[in-house]
C-alpha cells in the first residue's frame, strides 16, 4: 500500500486510535499462560476492570469481540422463552435483540425513533411478572444518543428483572457505575474508550446475576462464567487467553488512572459539547434529540448523502468518520471523540469535516469558531 | 518485574515463541474495520488461511480461543441429542467431549491409554446409522500423540457421518490437508504453529459441513457461520474483528510462504526426532507409544515428580515446560518444539532439560550428544 | 510521566514526528555489522540517499548529530588559515561560522538581518583568489529563510571555492539537487524530512571535494571520508555504524519513494503557503520578508513575549513549538510543518496556536478559516 | 529477503542481542529535545551512566560509534605533538593507535604478541617525563584477553600522564570503576554490554582530564566536552541528540539496576568458564594465555581455517561468530558471550559452535559437557 503522509484519522467511534504506549505493550513476547507471571498479569487486569466498571464482583474477560459478550450476557441468565424488554435506541439495540431472538427469548420490544434513549417510564410499563430482564444499550453507538441507566434501574423499582446494559461504546468515556447503579451484567469492549484493539470484551456481573446463572438453562460452554470465575481466583482463564491484549488492558488501565476516570469522563463530554458547537455553526443537525441523552463518545450528525462526504473526506483528508448505519445509512454521519484523544486532534477532525462538507458542495456556515470557543475554556 | 538476562525459552507446547516480525506487525495502528483498507485485510488472511489448512473452501476465523471455535464446530453443524462419536486421546479430547456432552451431544467414548491416537477400526465399528459426526484430537497437546487422520477417514468409509477435527496444536507444524483428507470441520488456533499470540481461532469447513449447518438446531448466534461468510465475501466482519491480530496472522502466513510448508513440517518433524534421541539418551520414556503417531510439534517425557524438575528448570534457566495435564499430572512433563524454532534453540532447550533433571536429582544420561546427531545430519 | 490523553503535537521545525513505519523498523534485532544482511541494508541506504539528495556522488552517513556532518564538510575539504565566505543568515549559520573559526578557518562573515537568506551578489562580490570555499545554510531552522543556493552557485561563476550547503532541515522536504546545482559538499541530518529520530547525518561529497580532501590539512579521523567510502563499496563501514537508525532510514526512503519527491516537495510548500495565511489572518508577521525565501518546511512568526504563549500551548494543547533562538531570543516562535504531517495535523497545529495566542491575551483574529482555504485546493 | 525460523544467534562479541524491552523502548515517539520530558530523560541517564561507569564526575554521552568516543578521549586532552604509550594488545589497540597518530600524536608503541593484555611493568619502564598519556584497551575484542587496568594504575606510580583506557566490549560486563582504578578518560560504547543498538559512545571523564582539556590544543568541536558538559546540567545537549537511543539507554540502565552489576559481572564470568571449558573439551585452544587475563565478554578460540566454519555455521546454525580480525584473520574465531544473555543461550551457541566444527572435518571431541558442568553449578 502506497504512504499517505501523517497520521491518519480514525475517527469512527471505534475502534479507536491506539496510543503508542498500549500498542508497545501488546507487542511483547508471550508468555507461559500458566506460569506465575501470567498470574500476576490476571489478577493485576482483573481488578483493574473492576475499578473502570465500578463493582466489587467478579469481571469476566473474553477473547471475543463485543457481540461475544452480549451473546455471554444472555446465555448466562437466562433460559429460552424468558421473557425480556429491549429498548429500539438504534442499530444495536436491534442487533442485540436480534441474537436474543435466535436464542429463544422472547423480546417485548419498545420501539423508537432512534434519536432517544430508552424510556423509564416505557420499560417500567412494560414490566410485569413474567419479565425476567431488561436490554439497555448505554450508548448507542449507531446514534450518539446514551440512555439514562440510573433512571431505568429506579423506575425498574423492586422488580425481580436483570438489568442488563451495554456499554461497549461508553465504557471509560462515559459516566458509568455497574454497582451504584444497580446493574446486574454490564458488556464491554476493548475497542473504544479501554483504547485496545478489538478482541476482547467483558461482563460484569453482579450477585444477582450470579445467582440467576445457576438456574439459567441456555447451553453453554466457552461463554460459562463458572469455570472462568473459578480460574481468575488465581489469575488464570480455563483456556489460553489473549495474552498480548491482555498486556494492553493493563497499561490502558494504567493510563487510566494516572488521568482519572472523572477527568476522562470531563474530557470527553467537552469534546462533544465543542462538536456540537460545530456542528450548530455548520447549520446541521444533532441526531440526539434528549440534551439529557448527549453521547459524550460520539456525535451523529444529519445529512443527506453522507456517504459521498465521508468518502471524500477519506480520499482528500485520510480521516475515516463513521456511516449512517441500518436505516440511517447515508442520512448521518457519525464523528468519533473517544478514546485517546485531545483538544488539537478534534480541531483537526472538526477543519477535516468542514472542509469535506463544503467540497462536497454543502453550503455550511464557520463551525470551527464556535468549537474552539469551547476549546479555550 | 525484575530483570532476568536473555531470552525466556518459552517451551510449552504453545503458546509459542511469537517471532519479531509478527510482534512488530500486531503493534500497528488500527485501522477503520469497516474501510477499503481493512477489505484487502481481510482477503488476504482468508485466502492465506485456505491454503494452510489445505482446502478451497472457506475459513472462519474468530476472535476467540481454541475452545470457542470446538463449539464453534459443534452449534453450526449438529442438533441437541444428536450421537457423536469422540475418542479418547488425552485430556483435550476428553474436555472436547464435555463441551459436547454440555451442548447436549450424546457421545459415545472410546476410552484409551492417552499414549495412543484414535484408533481407525474402533471408530468404524462405532459407527451405526445414529452418528452424525466423528469428533478427533489430530495432535493431543496433553501426549504428543497424533492420530492418523487419513485413516480414520478411511475406515469410516462412506458413512454419512461428519469428520471434525481438532488441528489446534498441529495447524502449521504437522501435514494436514482438510479437503485431501476429507474433513468437515478442521478447528484450528493461532497461538502454536502459526506463532501469534493467543486470540484467534478458526474453523475450516466442507461444503458438506455447510450443508449440514442449515439443518443444525443448537442456538447459535456469536459462532454462526452463516454471517460470517457472507460478511467475509468482501473482507469484512459482521462485528468488529480483532484487527491487529489480523495483522499478525498476515505477517505468519507470509512468513509459512517464505519457508514453505513442506519445510516448515520436515523441520518440525526433524527437531521431535532430535528431542526423542535426547529421550533416549536420559534413560527416559517417551509418552507415545506407536512410531506412527510420534508428534511433530511436542514431546511428553515420562517422570515422576516431574513438577519439581519443571520448577527448578523455570528458576534456574529460565525455561518453562508443559506440564503434565490431567490424570498425567505429576507424570510427564512435555516440550514444545514448535513455531517460531530452529536447532539451537531446540540444542539450549534439551540442554536445560538434562541440566535440570540432573540438578533435581534424576540420574539421566548424556541426551545431548545423540540429539546433536541429529541436528549435524 | 503522568499520561496525557492523545498524540503530543510536535511542531518544532524537527526533529518531526517519527511515522510508525519508521519506528517499527528501528525496533528490530541488530544483526551482524559485517554479514551479508547488513551488506545489502547498507548498500541500499547508500542507493536511496543519493536519489535523496540528487547526486551520482558517493554519500557518507555518520551515526553523528548534524554538527558531527558540518564538522566532517569542513575538515575533509580545508586546511587550517583557509579563507571561507559565510552568510549571516541566522542562528545556525551563525553557530556554523562559530566552528569554523574553532577549527582554524578565517571566515570572511557576510552579516545579515536573520530576514534574508544569502546574497548571491554579496558572496560574488567577496569572492577574491584567496576564498577556498563558501559556507550556505539552505534552509534557517531558525528563520524559516531559504537561500536560492542554484542563484548562489550561478554567482560564484567559475571561482574554483568550493560551495558547502546546510540541507538539515530542507532534505526531503523543500526541492533540492546537489549534483544539477554544482555543491560540492551538502550537509544533512536525519531528523527533520527524512522523519527518523536523530542520530544520523551526511555528507554528499562532489568530485571536486573529493579531489580537494587529497590535500586538504585538517587533522581528521572519525570523519575522513576515504575509509568510508571505501568500505561503503561493500555495503560496510570501518566501524560499527547505527544499525538500528539505518533501518529506520531504509523505511523512510521507501517512504519518500512511494510519496515521490516531488509531491514531498508540493506538500510542504502547500502546508507553508497554509500556515502563512494564519499568520496574514491573526494579523501577525511571517519573520521571512522575500517571498522567494519562505521556507517550506517551517514559518517563523515575530511576536514579542513568544515564550509565554509557547509555554500555555504546551501545558494547555499538549504541542511543541519551536523558540526564538539567539538574538530573536522571545521575539518569534516557530512553526515546524515538516516531515511526516498532513493536512488535518496542521488544521490541528494552527488551531492550537490560535487559541494560545488568544489565551495569552493576544487579540488575534481568524487565521484558521483563510488556511483552509488553502487546505481545500 | 526469506524467513529463518527462529531466532538467529548473533553471538558476535558486539553488537549484542538487543533485548525486546530496549527495542521497545526505542520505538517511542520522539520529544522535542529542548522541552521538559527531555530534560528529565537526560538527566536521568547522566546519572545512570555514572553509576554504570563508577564514576562521581561527569560523562560525555556521544551520537557516535565507539571510534568517535576513542578521538574525543584524545582531542579533549592532548596536543599535536604529545608523546603517549600504547600497548599492542591487538588489533584494536592497534586501531586506536593509529588514529593516535593520524592526529598528531607521538606514540611509543609497546608491541605484543595480541595473546597478553598490557604489562604494567614495561608501562612503568617506558614512562619519561614527556609522557603525557598511557592508552589501555580495557577488554581487547579482538584476543578475549582482558588487561589489568588497576595493576597499569598502579604501576605509573605518581607519574602525571593521563591514563586513558578503552572499555567498549568490556562495560557493564566485566568489572570496573573508573574512579577507584585512578582513570582519567574512560571510552564506552552503547552496542556491547549496555545491550543497546550501536549509535551512542562515552567518556567517563576525571577531575585531571578536564583540566587537561583547559591547555589541550587540538581543534575540537563536535568532541568538545566543555559545551556538552556545561548543557548536560540542566539534562540538555547543544545539538539534537540521539534521543531514541537515550530512551534505550534509559532502559538499560534499569535493566542493569534490576540485575545488579556485581550479578552482571559474575554472569559473564561464568558464562566465560563454560565457554573455556568446552574450548578444552573440543581440545582446541583459548588465544588468552595469561589466566588473569580471561575475557568476561568474549572468547577467543585458535583454529586454522575459521572462516569457513563461521560461514558453515551462520549457513546452517542461523548464528553469527567473530571472525579474526587484523593479523589474526582465518586464525581465530571469537564467541561473543556478553550482553543480554543467558546460560541455555549459552548452551545453543556452544552447541552450534560443536556441531560447525565436525561438520567442517574438525575431529573436536564433545565440548559441550564440560560446558554443562559449569553451567550447573
Amino acid at each position: 500500500m502506497s504512504h499517505r503522509p501523517g497520521r491518519h484519522f480514525l475517527q469512527i467511534p471505534g475502534p479507536t486510535n491506539v496510543p503508542d504506549r498500549v500498542l508497545r505493550a501488546i507487542d511483547a513476547p508471550t508468555i507461559d499462560h500458566r506460569g506465575p507471571e501470567f498470574a500476576q498479569l490476571g489478577l493485576e487486569v482483573l481488578e483493574g476492570m473492576r475499578w473502570v466498571f465500578g463493582t466489587e464482583g467478579p469481571v469476566v474477560i473474553y477473547p471475543a469481540s463485543g457481540t461475544g459478550a452480549w451473546e455471554a450476557a444472555i446465555v448466562n441468565t437466562l433460559s429460552p422463552g424468558d421473557k425480556v424488554i429491549a429498548s429500539e435506541t438504534g442499530h444495536f439495540a436491534t442487533l442485540w435483540r436480534e441474537m436474543a431472538e435466535r436464542l429463544g427469548l422472547d423480546v417485548v420490544w419498545l420501539e423508537g425513533d432512534w434519536r432517544h434513549g430508552a424510556d423509564p417510564e416505557r420499560i417500567a410499563d412494560a414490566l410485569d411478572d413474567d419479565v425476567k430482564a431488561v436490554m439497555v444499550v448505554h450508548n448507542e453507538t449507531s446514534t450518539g444518543v446514551t440512555s439514562r441507566i440510573a433512571d431505568v434501574r429506579a423506575a425498574m423499582g423492586d422488580h425481580d428483572a436483570l438489568l442488563l446494559v451495554d456499554t461497549i461504546s461508553s465504557l471509560a468515556s462515559i459516566d458509568y457505575r455497574h454497582d451504584e447503579w444497580g446493574v446486574d451484567v454490564t458488556v464491554g469492549g476493548s475497542q473504544k474508550g479501554l483504547m485496545l484493539p478489538a478482541g476482547l470484551s467483558f461482563n460484569a456481573v453482579s450477585q444477582k446475576a450470579l445467582e440467576a446463572s445457576r438456574d439459567a438453562r441456555m447451553p453453554r460452554s466457552y461463554w460459562d462464567w463458572k469455570p472462568i470465575i473459578a480460574a481468575n481466583e488465581a489469575g488464570f482463564w480455563p483456556y489460553t487467553s489473549a495474552t498480548n491484549l491482555l498486556y494492553g488492558l493493563k497499561e490502558a488501565i494504567a493510563m487510566l488512572r494516572e488521568e482519572g476516570l472523572d477527568n476522562v469522563f470531563a474530557r470527553h463530554a467537552r469534546h462533544a459539547t465543542a462538536t456540537r458547537a460545530a456542528v450548530h455553526g455548520w447549520g446541521l443537525e444533532v441526531l440526539a434529540l434528549d440534551e439529557r441523552e448527549f453521547s459524550g463518545s460520539l456525535t451523529a450528525v444529519l445529512l443527506d448523502g453522507s456517504d459521498e462526504v465521508r468518502r471524500m473526506i477519506l480520499e482528500r483528508y485520510d480521516m475515516s468518520l463513521g456511516a449512517g448505519l441500518g436505516k440511517l445509512k447515508d442520512q448521518v454521519f457519525r464523528i468519533g471523540h473517544l478514546g485517546d484523544f485531545n483538544d488539537l486532534m478534534l480541531a483537526g477532525t472538526l477543519a477535516g469535516v468542514q472542509m469535506g462538507l463544503q467540497l462536497a458542495g454543502h453550503d455550511v456556515g464557520d463551525g470551527l469558531t464556535p468549537a474552539l470557543e469551547v476549546l479555550k475554556t
